[in-house]
């Protein structure tokens, strides 16, 4: 109860954050009093870490095995003789475009004015303005990176008085000393926040995935959240308001759904080849298949008075429990007729189990058919609304662009936020640059196939001639259980005729039901943010 | 009354054609007695014409304007010297696989087991087995065509005798004597049945196409229904049974719905030109948006105790009043989940006015997000089922298949029956060849672009350069009108900088809203039927 009020207030205080953001600045004891526990409560509302996240894990996160992010050494920040010296005060002045906009890093004292419109994270670098950039650095820990240091450089424009530079807190009291034990096997994108996905290997070995080895993408600290005292607030149009306890919801009754989850950036590595994007450098494995089970959200609406047939809410928001600096918790929003899909749940099992801390413990939306970022994790809050979620996330984010449109051009609001995913397919058991021995003239190509939307994958197709000859795959046995309508993948075989020895290229692309196939080449969907990177998968091997 | 009595009769007598072709067949009094009511009625139940088709339309059919099918002059069906005479009894004899198929066309007997499987109007073929095929070809004038002649000529093994080669019924009394008039301005595919599409400048002329000018995709006949007599047959799983008389489908709220309906062919022709397929020769105008009207299917089927929580059906089956020669009706059928849209409507207004016999009068079902033949006219019965409907229409046409797959091997019951079309998109104000002059060093270029299952046109991208630019469209207005959701095509408009005059290619691509975007080119979608002919719009001009 506590942890929710708390939390809420939070997030009514702030009122996600950016909107307010001159409010938020205009505290005079946030910049220079800066200490470890303004990560978790910048406004200063005397809320201590160990409250907000409940009952502290005693276990400390272990590393996975290979981390693309971990801090390097790096060369940035230092005093540089060159230029003037600043204060704190001076720097927390210049807090808007019009004021200009300057952050500091360690020594360092850059005008960021002209690089807002190019930060790849949009402006959430807003929320440094006029201050140190090492909290939210604490939090989105891919800044730490000699090219971040040296495109900052050019920035550049002094140095900050020796006594404002602000304490970094050490690795186990900072935002990420409290996360979850991991499985090695994953193979890390980013480690603050963990991002981390599954080897092909896996994805095929099984049509569920076990839950230690399925994909990971975190976009903040994992909340601890003590389940006795969770609650879910459910508010807004032609509802009743009301806050359900994990005990309440578990009284519904339960539903089971097995469903695919997938990152909008997953294949992002095979589109950036063609020209680089910004993004988590995901491979194939930013996908799984689990089974889901709790409430169903009409059962909880109804329970509320909700009528579909009366009801004018359009969207239906998420909020999560997981905060970011300014205490603005992760948000998205899905279409109201998506929500209404009887197959939608608020989940607290997955395959069997209560849904570890990296999946959303205790509660995660299941939203099936749509991209994982809206499948909210750490479920604290939902909205009946007129309006899409104004998050960051929802806006300016996970959203597609023509492949001519940059940074600097890119008008966010004239692109749909990303829901239903397009139809893909990935080769799992052969990666580039593999040799192959045919069995019996034939070589065995293993992966899946998903769309969006519960589109049933039709047909999955593979060549190893440039399409002169395409061989159907079968579908392996999973996908046809009956317990999904399309919500979950399909894993494919196909064994391949092969005449010839030396280099060959197989390509996979799938065919949904609606008869939608996959883009021949990246060139064409290119993108900014390297999002919805779903060409045909092209896998060279050499065949002895 | 007297006309949904008879023709339930009939297709309750013939159950849908097939499965009961053997006891149809036996009827002695059907082949050798052939005479023109007998398109109607062969199965002899004495039901003449005028009673089937209720009052004549006095208005004779014109023909419109260029027609590709028209009956030439046939070299075909000639006696030959060199081959047996056999009698109508003797052909009688070899009607089904195990005695072999034996077809007769004026003097020409010919054993087609061995086409059957060629067949691209698949087992359809086998009403004509043990007879004469002229009767069936006045249904599919499409047949009526040299190659078809040359190709019947390897299949011949002898003379029909001259005492039993049947009357051919004059064009005014035959199946087409009584088809509506139409617009010379629509480009006939086929005059028999009647396919002919709208012409490209008149799509983008406004956002609503006019019914004179809306394409028409008809299978067979156009029936003449008597709207005093009409009733609306609704069965199945569930419900009460019931018979709608056209009033009292009235009676039920009114419910507008603005939808495009576009045939699963349209752009065949693109498809055509990479490798031969089989089907009408559309360009890009077998496509069409109105404004329809009518009453919801969910309040019909509520009325009669549908309960969408606890009813079993998984499909609704559509039937029509236009009969095959065996009188099985047309029909189709799609998912239960796709009927329950609540936009879903049995259409009685087409742009205000009573719809058109053309396109479904008095009652055609709108199922919008669906492909054209799904939306069955001239409805004449509704089935709540567990299977879909295993018209030909929805077992073995309208699917797709692999590219490498041809009509010898393809297996009918592996792919899904086309329901949400693909993305697609097509350029309407330019064609292959047109000399152009650019205002302002620009070329306009304006066209469609839609997508099925309600997903609206996220973009439409615009290239001169092969991809190396893309510039985003500006949607037209009228897809902004909040009477559709996603059901309806986007109308766009692009004005695209060309900097050198010569030829130039312009190519257009769609993405809607769940980023599926078209595929670069045919070769990889490539169909034996040519349906789902959905890549990118490629257009050379001359630019001056």
């Amino acid at each position: 109860m506590l942890f929710t009020v708390v939390s809420r207030s939070l997030a009514a205080l702030c009122n996600h954050g950016f909107e307010k953001k001159a409010e938020y600045s205009s505290h005079e004891f946030e910049r220079p009093t800066y200490r470890k526990h303004m990560l978790y409560a910048t406004i200063g509302v005397g809320v201590s870490v160990a409250t907000l996240f409940g009952i502290k894990n005693k276990v400390q996160a272990k590393s996975v095995a290979k981390d693309a992010s971990q801090p390097q050494k790096l060369i940035g920040g230092e005093f540089r003789k060159d230029l003037p010296v600043y204060r704190a005060t001076d720097v927390a002045k210049r807090d808007s475009k019009e004021n200009r906009i300057w952050v500091s890093y360690k020594r360092g004292v850059y005008d960021v004015t002209d690089f807002v419109a190019k930060h790849p994270g949009g402006e959430k670098i807003l929320m440094a303005a006029g201050g140190a950039t090492e909290p939210f650095w604490g939090l989105y820990a891919v800044h730490f990176a000699p090219r971040v240091m040296e495109l900052m450089e050019q920035y550049r424009i002094g140095n900050l008085h020796e006594d404002d530079v602000i304490e970094t807190p050490s690795e186990e009291d900072g935002p990420y000393g409290q996360e979850p034990v991991r499985n090695k096997i994953l193979v890390a994108r980013s480690s603050k926040p963990c991002n981390a996905e599954t080897p092909p290997e896996l994805l095929i070995q099984d049509f569920i995935t076990p839950n230690d080895v399925f994909y990971v993408r975190n976009h903040l600290p994992v909340p601890q959240v003590d389940p006795l005292y969770y609650e879910l607030e459910v508010t807004g149009i032609g509802i009743k308001d009301k806050s359900f306890t994990l005990d309440e919801l578990k009284k519904f009754p339960k539903h089971k759904l097995v469903m695919t989850i997938m990152c909008a950036g997953n294949r992002r590595s095979e589109m950036n080849k063609v020209r680089e994007v910004k993004g988590l450098e995901w491979a194939l494995g930013a996908v799984g298949t689990a089974e889901w089970a709790g409430v169903r959200l009409q059962d909880l609406l109804e329970s509320l008075g909700f009528d579909p047939k009366t009801n004018k809410a359009a969207h239906i928001q998420f909020e999560g429990l997981d905060l970011d600096p300014a205490s603005s918790p992760y948000g998205a929003s899905v279409p109201i007729r998506t929500a209404l899909i009887s197959d939608v749940i608020l989940a607290y099992e997955m395959n069997g189990e209560p849904i570890p801390r990296d999946h959303g413990y205790p509660i995660r939306a299941c939203v099936p058919g749509v991209v994982g970022a809206r499948n909210v994790k750490w479920l604290g809050k939902i909205v009946l609304s007129h309006e899409e979620s104004q998050s960051h996330w929802q806006q300016r984010d996970y959203k597609g662009f023509s492949p001519t449109v940059d940074f600097e051009h890119a008008d966010w609001k004239s692109s749909p936020a990303i829901q239903d995913l397009p139809v893909t397919s990935a080769i799992c058991n052969l990666k580039e640059g593999d040799v192959v021995q045919p069995v019996n003239g034939k070589v065995t190509v293993k992966g899946y196939a998903w769309s969006g939307g519960g589109r049933k994958i039709a047909r999955v197709d593979i060549t190893c001639d440039k399409g002169k000859t395409w061989h159907v795959a079968r579908h392996d046995p999973g996908d046809k259980s009956g317990q999904n309508v399309g919500w979950a993948w399909t894993l494919w075989t196909a064994e391949i005729p092969v005449s010839q020895s030396g280099t060959v290229e197989i390509w996979a692309k799938a065919v949904d039901d609606s008869y939608n196939t996959q883009p021949e080449t990246f060139e064409n969907i290119w993108n900014i943010r390297g999002v919805l990177s779903n060409a045909y998968h092209k896998v060279k091997v050499h065949v002895q």
